[in-house]
């Protein structure tokens, strides 16, 4: 009995030492983030002096050389390159709409989608069909032809996390054109994908279904949207003009930014951590992803700055083209087939404050990781729920079982900005900022003591 | 056996169609606040219509009108005004500092603090002496004599609630001044209460020690503090010129507006959950405190909206003078001592995110109430901790003995904007200022079907 309790003693004792001892180091790093952090000053440079960093364009490169310089200073043993293929889509200009009412023609705010195609110079008129859903595109086939199609499918408020608002609506985005155009439709207006309270339109990619003809495709504001309603419902034959030069040119050449700490037993393991360093063009891409990229060069310089020697080796990845063909990510996952990795996880929610992390756990070993709530929840994690990763990690577990996660930041302002002009680096709070990386942190240095 | 399992089953199975009753009726609450609330345009009109609402000024009476309306509005059974003695302190004008160094002269960004005395119309120049923390002016009290003080003691932070920094820091403004004073000051600057990456001064209240004479003072934004800390020491002779009009005028009347929702059961017990309507003037006290008004409005309007009808009347209380003397809070707890009340909650830390309740309940009947977040979690609210209520209702509790509560938003934001001229509607997000009134509506709901 008495060695009965002492051995409990013994595992009680050592276990509160180990917790307190994580506690007191996880302290250390939000410490050293909160008071000495270059997450926000490193934010600022990527958006202020680089600027929307669209798949191909100039910044793109200018992002890569500032990605590699900001590893390196921030005490990486290892910075390189992996070259990718990536698409190199451009808008062309600026894109327009009006509405046509009589001899009135009034301006609407639009942009075109990722992947659109040009309506030309002239620019292309058409009657315009108000559409609520795909059922109602089925059921009004007939009246498609040689008309512009306006989907009006609304983020659902009642979903409190927008992102399933999102998920909701994102498929007339994503697949709205090519079923506008089986029927004949010319061109296609897309409400933007927000419950934003302004007019700001979003754009985002969008997929050409091979077998129809590729029609323009355009989002346009809310407030915009519902003038477009309020106009068609007074007049069914009310026309509309859209222009847009977006266009496709050749596939270029872009890069994965790579930054190592290696590791100090299994230097050939990996732990992952990355955001994407490409953004849409009409933004600074400050949240999408910039804060992801800055997240994650934090975490391999808090590391660093508190003396750290990670087990295994934490591979900072800044990967290229997310937004349009995931070209860095299907590179990255190449790489991977060929090494061990343990965990990888992406920073692709936002700068906002944390609140927890989405797993590719079952249950049961996610019900492990859950124990380390208590040592992460003053920072702002508390929810670990099970689901995919980020999406340039998410094929790393698809296709070759590795855990993967993504941060979750609070998400009701993330679709103000996402794919906006006003994705912008003021609309970042520092210390917002600074938490989702202190999270991050906290989470990379568990799983490399720990384990999954 | 039989009997006991069968006992067991019905206890189960009783416990949990309350459980979905409950859960279903907040989803009814939350579905009407976030897709047919009025908060969030109860909120532009309070702030564009009106604005910034210091105790005594014109905009204290529109807002009370205001207030009952919206009230009435939301279908209350029951609107009227409470009458209170509140202060009329008045800015009386533009406040300005400068920073004299040879014949140059730099303009600093300043803000006279609630209550402060004027410099008089010439101003004062004096030369400035950097303090940073009581100690030190303890140690320095020789050299204070003729002196304006420039407190320049920072927020923390390492301390991940900023409301931590704030309590920390807050003493240099509340009390700077007659401290100084006591060893002959003749004005006093600090740094402004907040961690923000800009240069807006926040105001608030001081409090003199009659004990000394009253000098004029200052908050000053923090480009600038640290502009002055970077002169001083350079120049220890460095001088600064401050002027500000501030003064007090005759105390005046105002009102605490009140509306109820009449108990079915028990009309003579009351819940009560408020706001302050007044404001500091630089700002339109968005977040401090509209947020709190148009929450407990909304929390009303919700709960009449869905059909509910409470067994304990639910009375909303727009207290007035909550920021300078408290005029308000002191008249409601006078009419509270002749009356039966059940628990009293306040929204004042700002309209984000919702992240739980801090109520004034020790831990066992707080664990019972913990029980409850499985119901509001969907909607924010996870953390029910022990403590103080929101300012106004706080002396219920420590006079009455009435559980009190106040709702915990995030808090990263909130600073950046607390009686600052950047307190305004654009600010606020809609989604987070609605979800705050959806988890006060869902505890108060609770509180009234199930006690405390």
């Amino acid at each position: 009995m008495y060695r009965l309790l002492l051995a409990i003693c013994s595992v009680l004792f050592s276990s509160a030492v180990f917790a307190q001892e994580d506690s007191l180091f996880i302290r250390k790093l939000a410490d050293e983030i909160l008071v000495n952090g270059k997450a926000y000053t490193n934010l600022h440079t990527l958006t202020k002096s680089i600027g929307g960093r669209l798949s191909g364009s100039p910044q793109t490169y200018k992002a890569e050389q500032w990605g590699r310089q900001v590893l390196q200073d921030a005490g990486a043993d290892k910075v390189y390159l992996q070259e990718c293929k990536i698409p190199h889509w451009v808008r062309g200009g600026k894109d327009e709409a009006k509405l046509i009412t009589g001899n009135k023609e009034i301006p609407l705010n639009v942009l075109a989608l990722g992947n659109s195609v040009s309506t030309g110079a002239k620019g292309i008129t058409a009657p315009v069909l108000l559409i609520n859903s795909f059922d109602e595109l089925e059921q009004r086939k007939n009246e498609v032809r040689g008309k512009i199609i306006f989907y009006n499918y609304k983020f659902n408020s009642k979903l409190v996390n927008t992102f399933r608002a999102y998920g909701d609506a994102v498929t007339y985005r994503a697949h709205g054109a090519s079923r506008a155009a089986k029927y004949g439709a010319v061109a296609a207006i897309v409400r933007s994908m927000t419950h934003a309270t302004n007019n700001f339109p979003h754009t985002g990619g969008m997929i050409y279904n091979d077998s129809f003809p590729k029609i323009p495709t355009l989002a346009v504001g809310l407030w915009d949207a519902d003038k477009l309603v309020s106009a068609i419902q007074q007049n069914k034959n009310m026309r509309v003009f859209v222009r847009t030069n977006a266009h496709a040119l050749p596939d270029t050449t872009g890069y994965n930014v790579i930054g190592e700490l290696t590791g100090s037993v299994f230097p050939d393991q990996f732990i992952t951590v990355g955001g994407h360093l490409d953004s849409w063009d009409p933004a600074e891409g400050a949240h999408d992803d910039g804060a992801g990229c800055v997240h994650s060069i934090e975490v391999l310089r808090a590391l660093k700055a508190v003396g750290y020697r990670p087990r295994h080796t934490i591979r900072v990845v800044l990967f290229t083209d997310e937004e349009n063909k995931g070209g860095g990510s299907s590179k990255y996952l190449e790489k991977a087939q060929n090494e061990k990795h343990v965990f990888a996880l992406e920073s692709d929610a936002g700068g906002f404050t944390p609140r927890g992390f989405r797993i590719s756990l079952a249950n049961e070993p996610l019900e492990k990781i859950r124990r380390w709530i208590p040592l992460m929840q003053e920072y702002g994690a508390y929810e670990f729920e099970t689901g995919s990763g980020g999406a340039d990690v998410d094929s790393l577990n698809i296709k070759l079982g590795i855990p993967v996660a993504e941060l979750i930041p609070d998400s009701q302002r993330y679709f103000d900005y996402h794919h906006a002009a006003n994705d912008v680096f003021e609309n970042v709070n520092k210390r917002e900022l600074e938490l989702g990386a202190v999270n991050i942190a906290a989470l990379i240095y568990l799983v490399d003591k720990y384990g999954l």
